[in-house]
C-alpha cells in the first residue's frame, strides 16, 4: 500500500501511521534508549529516511559500513562520533558519515536526540569493533 | 570537495557552507518567495535532499511530474496542494507527493513554511498547466 499524502505529527515524534520500531536486535550490539520510525521507503523515493531518537543517556551502536548517512538533528541534542573526531550537535545541524568510517551519536545526558537518516534502499551490513579494547580505542575522541 | 561531516545550523535555517540560491529562473512559471538550499546531495548519498522556505504569503511553483517528492516540513505553517485535495500543514507534517501529481506549496499569511524535499538525482523536469483556466482547476481545493 502507497503511504497517504500527508502523515500527521503528534507534537512529540510520532507520526500518523508509523509505527515506532526496534531500533536493534538486542544482543547484537552495545546500544541504549534508541527507538527507530521509517518515515519515507519505497516505491519512487530515493533510498529510505528514518527518524532515530536516542532517550536521554543513551547512543546508537559504534559501526561502520560502505554506504553513506546524511542525517538533520530534529531534536534536542548530544553529540556524535565521526571518525576521529567528536562533534557538538544540536537541532537542525546536518551530518555526513562517509563510507567506512566509524561513528556513533549520543543523546545529551538531560534531552533526547533526534535525528532524520538517509541511507539507500540497498546498503551494506553494519561492522562492529572486533573487541571491547578497539571500541574504546575507537571512541577515545568522545573522552568519556 | 565532499561536504564536511558537520554543517552547522545557524539558528534562523541557514546552514554552514550552504548557500541560499534562487528557487527557479524568473520568467519560467508563477511562484513567490522561495528560497532553495541543497544540503545534501552527490556521492553516496541516495537522491538530493533540499531545504525550501516560502516567505509569509508566498507559494511554490504549481507543477506535475513523474518523480516523486518525500517532503517534511521543518519550519512554521502553511497548507499543499496535492492531487484534488489542500491540507493544512504544521511542523514536523510528512507529505509524500505521488507521481504526475499536482502539487504547490503555501505559507500560511504570518508565516514561513519551511521544509525538506528528498527527490531522485536523476529526474524529469517539471510540467505546467496548459494556461490559466487550467491552473485555477486545479488549485479549486486550495478554495483562494
Amino acid at each position: 500500500m502507497s503511504a497517504p499524502i500527508v502523515r500527521r505529527h503528534d507534537g512529540a515524534f510520532h507520526w500518523e501511521g508509523v509505527d515506532v520500531l526496534q531500533y536493534k536486535q538486542a544482543g547484537t550490539a552495545p546500544f541504549k534508549d534508541v527507538t527507530r520510525q521509517v518515515l519515507f521507503d519505497g516505491t519512487g523515493i530515493p533510498g529510505q529516511l528514518r527518524y532515530f531518537e536516542v532517550a536521554p543517556g543513551g547512543y546508537t551502536t559504534l559501526e561502520r559500513h560502505e554506504h553513506v548517512h546524511a542525517v538533520m538533528v530534529i531534536r534536542g541534542r548530544g553529540r556524535c562520533l565521526v571518525g576521529a573526531d567528536a562533534y557538538d550537535l544540536e537541532t537542525q545541524d546536518l551530518v555526513t558519515v562517509p563510507p567506512m568510517t566509524w561513528h556513533q551519536f549520543l543523546a545529551a545526558a538531560d534531552e533526547p536526540l533526534g535525528f532524520i537518516c538517509l541511507v539507500p534502499s540497498e546498503r551494506d551490513r553494519p561492522q562492529l569493533p572486533d573487541d571491547v579494547a578497539t571500541a574504546a580505542e575507537i571512541r577515545r575522541p568522545l573522552g568519556d
